[in-house]
């Protein structure tokens, strides 16, 4: 049985504000719930009336003499909490508050809501919005919401914050044909947030897809833990709105930069398995392919058609959504050659022609499900004098069912010539597209998901050595109590080296004579770099010099850098110049660290330098993800940067190995310490053998300890 | 009168094949012409019948006595060319040949086909086909195709390469209340092709939009030359379909990798002012938005809206698309703050809330369209209770006329409670979606046609001066004599130098001591490369080093080249090694040049070095288009390596102008040189003053000439 049944599949439901005058929201409600069949028992509570619809009705929860497990509210928001209370009392286990009036409406609102949220808490209730429309399941049969009807049957459930989108989706799915197995509206969330639904959806016999809109998400942790879970036993998709790109305009860093809370969304869902709707369309095209077609094997696409530029568009998009045009086996060209006309293209995509009757797509469809080398199929149909959608329509339904080991899809390029078979293929679980390119790439969000599935169960979190955290904790006490929010870059470096990424040796001279002491030390070449709390981007203000040779050029830089920094920051306050070893010739990424809001902190790599903003070669992790081994080096995998790393055109391979390492210590490190907001090594140099974090930049900030 | 008059508006037609057996495309082809309302003559040609559906018919049409302008033409494939050449007698002006089994069964095909090609020649006929479906006007009116039905009076016209495609959208339009004022298909496109039709239909009067489904463009500089001109009487709308890589995979130079066909049309259509369709839905939203309503004045969109999701889907549109969400003037925000329900937003999006009736929308609405701030609007509307759907449709109707010169799109979202008011939108030209993201998208259409057609007229293409054309038909032809097909590295510096194209000083040594020699004359440090016709990318095989101090060095590295050249390529035939001054500090830009088969040569510019495959970071344009400083600049602008140029965090600024000259002059050199197949400039250095061709790759071959 799934969590939270007393919801979805009650067996009483009290209907708190019940009314007889159809125009209040408490009449549709009953009405709903009658209508849609509910087998359970209902009862009515409005003070004020005797008998409803045929029910009697009762004056408070508390006076009905048997267990409810479901009660429906829709009574004037300001009563909302007095009849939430009754409610806790009477032992009710669920609460759907159709209620608007809480927190979207401010201060006041809030408060009621917080009210609400505690009382759920001390009975130990669990609550659906408020602001709410409600829920509808169509295997209770019941819909306890305000919006009229209830879906067909199907195997689709959808959570969707937004009320009005799920009221157009109802409206809109008796058109299209669609069948749901839920329909929820989560309106506020204060208790049950569309993390518990999901879960819910997760273990229902009768969801085979989850599919969410949502604008936030709010315990970005859970969402993660519970996504993972659910998104191994059916797909999740889920169409994200509302990430503005304004969060990442206003940050400091490199990272900060190229961050946002989109690409921490980005990477929460791929961590859990979700799969990102890019529109609408896209989220409901899905829905419809995962609903009814087996996961394909691999991505080796079939296509066959009875028109020729049509299957060019499909053969476009294939290519587009980096899918693979399948190869045929020699059997089936034979087969294909020895059958059809003459004229008829035997390769993929396989024409037909546009004299082809419902037989001869019966053959040439058999034949490529029958091939090993092909992992689904494209039925392009375009109306012409002797074309059979019907028939043709009922051929493609039986070979789904023979060969229901393939995804089969199809497309009507049409209107009401081939309404009828269209409706059959949609009423007979074939996916049905008037255009190629939405079958291609809803195909291809199966077989995103496909892969994520096969994944091998990952190597075990790895434990790092030489980890010091005393030495980063008194660091970054010492900060703090400077009053700063930016390490300097030897403090940075202290960091580092605590954490066993290997850094640049680097320590601060007040003075050229400090300056070329050090550099004596160290062994020239050494790099000089300006040490300053209001100085973010060194390079910009000229405070940057690498190379020196010998003395002399050390003693003349430094006076060049100061004069340069002077110039453009004349009132920055300057505690030195940095003098640093130089290493060896590598290749140049970027590894920071951004945290987020909502998913914590947020890793990222790429190709670095003063051009990673500009080129945006980046792939992101949340921390957490990255004490996996193989997940850290998929990052390393999607950038350009790694083509570099490889060794590009001829240049010798850098250690990625060493750049995996510094990337695991980065992620424990931020994950560690909570303080760190912002972070970038940029570069980090990957030699042949090892790397170096040249550059480090960490900000800090003081932060509540949870434990 | 539009050009092609006797193919669409003709005074009369004879119709050769007719036929009295409805299964024959004869009998399909008169009958559409009578169904259709055709007001012209009808004269049915068939030997062996006397009368069709109460026409006379004739044994032949020369043998009919009056002048016909158009024969429509049926017959078996091998009886066309008899035909064509008794119409070309008949002086018949225009040509539609159904029958198919020409060009594309093969050979034999081709042969006939080229016959028909030089009849319509001999007589000064046009034709269209062969192997087409035919063409309708609605206006005219004439169905002079042998598909079924004539679609709905429109002013869109539609031409496609896919017969198919036509048929199928014909039967779908009616499905979506789309009108249309021509359907053409265009088949073979021996004599007629999509750029004719074009041609005409921007001279149509009763087309207002131009839709085209093509798969090849045969005449890359007709296209352009006619779509220009067209593109600034009416928006023309292209879906290409069938643009494969593997070309692009195939090439050896840097720019040839990058370029591919993708790329040519993509120029080519930007340069004529032709919008891309992405996809078939995209074709067709845009063809509804272009149809009905007028450009938008700047990208400013304005979003009304029942509901809150929905429209932040929009909202997250509007930023994707690059659109601008709309800032209200003050007036505005009182004007709705004083009128709305407070828990209404009267910022952009405007929500007026679920309980908004129509006389809310209609306020808002009004409000928003005049406001100067506003460019376009978006209604958006969710049912519910109170919501009424059609009344409003008739408010945005009322409004959508009043405010005529802003563009106004309507997203219904729903299904059959939204259906009447959908219909009334589409029946009266308001182009109406069930999801946000389309309608955002086409506005985004619009808004780029509405750039193009502000685009100023450029100033006059420039002539360059120190142009030594002599110079490199000498050079050229020496290599011609030798066999080669790439020129050497000091032969391509002198091509450069001939064009004006500041080169870095490169001359051939042969020995060590040929390079000292050649060392001390240009002053050291000096580069070394290898010379060998048979290596492409020199830094691969460990054929380049730079920054050589003294001739001990060059003495040491000659052997050093010549050895790592000689173990990775043993049989490579090395004609020496190449020694070059080293030139100032820049940015490093490639300039190159792929000649593309149907639009000549088309010139890449972009961030350059070893990297410039793997980021990517290009743009192109035909060499025809770079005859214009402003093109060439925003050329420039287009790419991230812009931002180097000018100057990024901190940097001095580069000579951008220098870049230009030599884009220019790259240009001009591979127009006049159609020898030249491929070219890269990698790395331009572009200095703070001035810029340095540093290594110069141009790939030859013989070609016939034209003139």
């Amino acid at each position: 049985m799934s969590k939270l049944e007393f919801l979805f599949n009650p067996e009483a439901i009290a209907v708190i504000g019940a009314s007889r005058s159809p125009h209040k929201i408490g009449y549709a409600v009953l009405d709903n719930i009658i209508k849609s069949g509910f087998k359970g028992s209902i009862y009515p509570v409005n003070p004020g009336e005797g008998e409803i619809a045929g029910f009697k009705t009762y004056g408070s929860v508390k006076n009905i003499d048997t267990a409810v497990d479901l009660a429906v509210i829709s009574v004037p928001a300001r009563h909302v909490v007095q009849v939430a209370e009754e409610c806790g009392q009477a032992g009710i286990k669920g609460l759907i508050v159709i209620t608007a009036g809480f927190k979207e409406i401010g201060k006041e609102g809030l408060k009621q809501e917080q009210e609400l949220i505690s009382i759920c808490s001390r009975y130990n209730m669990r609550m659906l919005g408020p602001n709410c429309v409600g829920l509808m399941d169509t295997h209770t049969p019941l819909n306890a919401s305000f919006a009229e009807g209830i879906p067909n049957k199907g195997n689709i459930s959808f959570i969707s914050q937004s009320g009005a989108m799920l009221v157009s989706i109802l409206d809109w799915s008796f058109e299209m044909g669609m069948g749901f197995s839920r329909f929820i509206s989560t309106g506020n969330k204060a208790n049950l947030s569309e993390i518990d639904l999901i879960e819910s959806c997760a273990d229902d016999p009768k969801t085979n897809v989850i599919l969410c809109y949502v604008e936030d998400i709010n315990d970005g942790e859970r969402f993660i833990e519970v996504c993972s879970e659910a998104s191994k036993k059916k797909p999740i998709i889920i169409l994200k709105s509302g990430t503005s790109s304004a969060g990442a305009q206003a940050a400091s860093s490199h990272t900060g930069a190229l961050a946002g809370s989109n690409r921490a969304y980005d990477a929460a869902f791929r961590q859990s398995g979700v799969l990102r709707a890019k529109s609408m369309n896209d989220l409901f095209d899905m829905a419809r392919a995962f609903a009814t077609q087996p996961l394909p094997d691999q991505s080796r696409v079939a296509i066959v058609t009875n028109a020729g530029g049509p299957a060019i568009v499909a053969t476009d998009a294939v290519e587009k959504n980096g899918l693979k045009m399948a190869r045929f086996t020699k059997t089936t060209i034979d087969h294909l050659r020895d059958n059809l006309p003459k004229e008829a293209n035997i390769y993929n995509p396989v024409d037909i022609i546009g004299d082809a009757r419902d037989d001869r797509y019966r053959f040439a469809l058999e034949t490529i499900l029958k091939d090993e080398n092909v992992d689904s199929a494209l039925v392009l149909l375009c109306p012409a004098a002797v074309t059979e959608p019907e028939e043709t329509a009922r051929t493609i339904v039986r070979l789904n069912k023979k060969y229901r080991q393939k995804p089969l899809m199809a497309v009507y390029m049409g209107g009401k010539a081939l309404a009828e078979g269209r409706n059959y293929l949609t009423a007979n679980s074939v996916p049905t597209f008037t255009f190629p390119e939405p079958s291609i790439q809803s195909l291809r969000g199966m077989i995103d998901y496909g892969k994520y599935l096969k994944k091998p169960e990952l190597t075990k979190s790895e434990s790092l050595n030489n980890i010091d955290q005393n030495k980063v904790r008194q660091t970054l006490d010492k900060v703090f109590a400077d009053r700063r929010v930016v390490l300097l870059g030897h403090e940075a470096s202290d960091v580092m080296s605590a954490y066993g990424i290997s850094v640049s040796k680097t320590y601060l001279a007040t003075s050229e004579e400090e300056a070329v002491e050090i550099g004596k030390e160290l062994g020239f070449p050494v790099a000089l770099k300006i040490s300053s709390p209001r100085i973010a981007h060194k390079t910009d203000v000229g405070g940057v010099a690498i190379g020196l040779q010998n003395e002399k050029e050390v003693v003349r830089t430094y006076h060049k850098i100061m004069d340069s920094v002077r110039y453009y920051l004349p009132d920055a306050p300057i505690y030195g110049i940095e003098v640093q070893d130089m290493v060896g010739e590598g290749v140049e990424v970027i590894v920071g660290m951004s945290r987020d809001v909502q998913f914590g902190p947020l890793v990222v790599f790429g190709l670095g330098g003063i051009y990673v903003n500009l080129l945006e070669d980046v792939s992101f992790r949340l921390a957490s993800a990255l004490t996996v081994r193989e997940e850290v080096e998929k990052m390393i995998t999607e950038t350009k940067a790694y083509q570099m790393l490889k060794g590009y055109r001829g240049e010798k391979p850098a250690d990625i190995k060493a750049l995996v390492d510094t990337i695991m210590r980065t992620a424990k490190l931020v994950s560690d310490f909570k303080e760190i907001t912002e972070m970038d090594i940029n570069p980090v140099r990957v030699h042949t053998k090892g790397s170096t974090a040249l550059d480090v930049k960490i900000t800090i900030e003081e932060v509540t300890r949870k434990d």
